[in-house]
């Protein structure tokens, strides 16, 4: 069985695990507070253009998330997310445990509009009872998102000025973020995500790590006691280093680009194959999940062989499909399913 | 610099490692359902001599601790503990952050008493305004505790009676609980832990492995929907099998136990040495956590070469340190000390 | 200015005033447990028909839905309301910032139907990653809607059963309970609704009281500890008194329904004189909200002498507004407003 | 049986009753936004000696208590209260249900001073672990304390200038507030609270109101969209007029503090007939609150005829009691008390 699960089904990239047998027996600080967690920081300020930013290092996604939510919000106030965003529908409700609601926007491909954002910041504003609903405070977006689409440029320096102007703090999810900067048609870059965003996190755990994602706060309205949320939260790893190694070995060599451009380049094989033999998507991607509309009996026929998500349902006979990419995808594994499809 | 400052210096022990390398290259599901956490999770049902348990794989002890309580716990329900437990002091208010209040109760050595809990039980009880007051239902101790100390058979099978008659739950912390299973004058096992305690968790962070805590739910009433609330507090790992490895290397040959000797060995190596050297203790531990009262002249001395935690101000002159041994102690490092203590 | 804004813009009842003086020099124990509260939950209880009902008497409505919805959920679990009911939309979070998710679902006239759960439920127990959503355990409905719309008997007997068939909660909010109860074409009384949910609220604020909600606990699981939530939440008044006497005076000799019906009374003749000059409704009702649509132009003139709320934009030149009534309209007012619609 | 349990025995002060009374027909605006609200605010503006405070009125204690922590406080903050501090003992845990821990200081009287908050701060600040530590952020006493007794204008100086100088907010909960500014020796006013606290409330309900409590906020960081969090925390009355009217009365002739004087006139009386006749106190107050210590059989003797709390056992024969006087206590029943204390 070939799994096109997720991109989360390996351990982690083979430089990374020797990078971590290589500092073993080294005696470090707990917490964050050594040695590499320091320089991991330091080469991600570096590649974001900017020494005035805070790096953190957290273990997971859905941790990161409501961390930082924590952080950011008063009582009253909410985010703003896509109704397909990961804290919208895959997060248990984290993010309402931590006392705030998600406003849940809808969107086809994942996405959030500048104009969106304005209206439900007008439509709080000029409500004559304001005080009784919620404060929209945060926007919250995933590149890639969910459904694997990416911003461009354009749209996320909109969407950041509508969120400076209304306010709001922007928040970008970037838990896949190597595949988004490493996919074709993308002309965003970690200088211009620390430029429009106030805070994100570039994405370890689905990117070649064991575990982790690199928080990095830009906004000094932010930045403020952090470390306090993350430890509340559990977020806080013991043996941070494992953290700082990590980030350091994916960062110091461009290790994280490499791995998202081979996941996308395997991506584009399946999608392309799927492409020419005429089948539909629930939407088209350049990143590593591609997500085709197959018939209930090439789903059971493909699952005898390779094991993947069945996303959503489209019709009685049809649903939408998802295969899922990684820095571990060996192109033979590709080329048979490209076979199987044929 | 030789570091006693803590047990997690280092990263994991080399076996853990090894497997992690083995395994790296395999596909599994995600968020520990996977084999290796089937597998880990059958060892340790074996070693509790219980069946009917459910262990449950998490991150960190904080994690533990607030996943732990907020799964059990209705609104107005609070936890009892020593004025010393971790979760009184040492993690930034986590519990509260769920909703709850931790009554702190007086403690010379970390340890709480069936008669103290049985004290706030009746107070509670036989107050008039009893809704007023937050309601005990949980016991929160930690074995070892946080000052090195360990309970009795006889201790904790009469805790677990009085949380039983006070309908109480009783939650035991092994952040390093293979210190105190190994420990000189220990007379409890895991067996009578999955008899005594509703639920309690086998460190990994403190005893060997890179990190992971292997919650044992033993009382039917904690196990229902455990999973929901672990994804909500960002406590499920998404490669879960990195716990289960781990945990399963720990327990397959009793690893954990050997590394929690080495560790015990190493530390009252350092124990007997300032004793005979005429040294006094905040409190006499036989586990990997030692509390000599040093002058400040001495400590200045000593931490030259070696790094170790201030606890605790005993006067002006004096102050309680903490040496702190693990797995990775080395015995050149400890007889180095023993050289320089004399 | 004449106010049909709302249900609130007066005091209470003559006769609860009266009712308060009388009783005010007498001394009773606090908190809900004087004699007066005895003897409206013991009238309640009559009414309702069911002796084995828990009866508490909070101070207003949002305090009373987090109350209880606080009081009724596990921390992953999650209540499920119209998008326009009031705990969705109208009370900044209060739900959420109890930790739990409000599942919105559409709805044209702010009903919910059975169906519409069943199929929550439905997709959450076929989601593979159930685990990684919220859990569907509590139905929110009001009745009178926030439209002011009414759940039929069968309507809300088949909710109640696929409730129970889901094991989700129902609770009903009746703030304004008693235009439901005495509207024409209603045909659910106090026992229906007390065999149907698990709780449910009698609004005294909107309906005659200074303030107040009468909360019924029916099903069992949902009674243990109530008080101990109320105290909590800052909704156990010191003077409870207060509140056992208002639901007494509504509930001794049937004001709560004389005060509801007049209130229709004034809606009906409101809502027919819209309707014999040829308005739009929003959404037609029988109880004492009515959303007829007028032109701006109308708003603008009518609001020279009446006060009441734009409701909602309907186009760039029509809005649909809100007449509110209640026991302190005047007919007089009511007839001055009717001349003026012609 | 004359009850001396508490100060919330009775309804309202006539004068309340009847200004409810003369009103209750007029219409206005909900949620506090009427002009009864607006002129008790002014009134207390310049009570207070300060145009640039904000005042909002709230239903009870609990709820303000809860209401202004949520509001001021970070996720990682707490609150530092005295151990026998209504937050810290008699509110369900509604503060740590808001997420946030009270630190409780051992205290004799009942009082904070500035070397105890100085202790705190300081140790936080010292440890250098003090990210995995609550953060130090809000001072809350009450006055008079739940022991009856007050601060005097240097100790609350002090404790004001030990704040400002750790930016911690200082928190006055004045459920009583009227009994302190009343008693003898004391030397505070409305003017120098408002200089000295950041927030701080003036208690109606155990001082003559039917219910309510006026929150004043000084600090202008406290200030912002406190209206959000009142209506999120169940705290916003709809017919918010009657805190308004009931303020309005309460403090236009001064009858707030002639009520306060008349109780603590009585208790003097309670007092110094227990003093007269040989007994102890549990700790001597000027204020409305006394505690004398009886003998058990003087106990069951005088609960024949008089209800009254029993405080605290002090041995096996003696117990602290608590007689409580109020603005309704008629000099008869202490007349008569008196006469069977002899």
């Amino acid at each position: 069985m070939i799994r096109f699960n997720s991109d989360y089904a390996e351990g982690a990239h083979p430089r990374i695990l020797e990078k971590l047998i290589e500092t073993n027996m080294e005696q470090t600080p707990g917490y964050g507070e050594d040695i590499y967690c320091q320089r991991a920081a330091d080469l991600i300020k570096e590649q974001c253009g900017n020494e005035n930013i805070d790096v953190h290092f957290l273990v997971g996604g859905t941790q990161s998330n409501l961390t930082i939510i924590a952080a950011a919000l008063r009582p009253h106030q909410c985010a703003i997310a896509a109704i397909s965003g990961h804290i919208s529908t895959h997060e248990t409700g984290a993010i309402e445990a931590t006392g705030h609601k998600v406003i849940e926007l809808p969107t086809e491909d994942g996405k959030l509009t500048a104009a969106q954002i304005l209206d439900v910041y007008n439509n709080h504003q000029n409500d004559e009872t304001h005080e009784h609903t919620v404060q929209p405070k945060l926007v919250y977006i995933s590149n890639p998102t969910e459904l694997g689409t990416i911003y461009s440029k354009t749209e996320l320096m909109e969407l950041s000025k509508t969120c400076k102007e209304c306010d709001l703090y922007l928040f970008l999810d970037g838990a896949r973020l190597g595949y988004g900067l490493t996919s074709v048609g993308n002309d965003l870059d970690l200088p211009l995500i620390t430029e429009y965003c106030d805070v994100f996190y570039i994405g370890g755990t689905k990117v070649g790590a064991l575990f982790g994602e690199a928080v990095v706060i830009t906004n000094q309205a932010l930045k403020q006691d952090f470390r306090y949320i993350m430890k509340q939260k559990g977020a806080m790893l013991a043996k941070g280093r494992l953290l700082g190694i990590q980030f350091f070995t994916l960062f110091e060599d461009n290790l994280y680009y490499e791995i998202s451009k081979h996941a996308n380049r395997m991506a584009d094989i399946i999608r392309d194959e799927f492409t020419k033999n005429g089948y539909q998507f629930l939407i088209k991607t350049c990143t590593n999940q591609q997500f085709p509309i197959l018939s209930n009996v090439d789903i059971a026929k493909l699952s005898e062989k390779y094991s993947f998500l069945t996303w959503q349902r489209v019709d009685d006979y049809n649903s939408a499909v998802r295969f899922c990419t990684s820095w571990a995808t060996r192109e033979e594994d590709v080329l048979q399913l490209v076979k199987d499809i044929k």
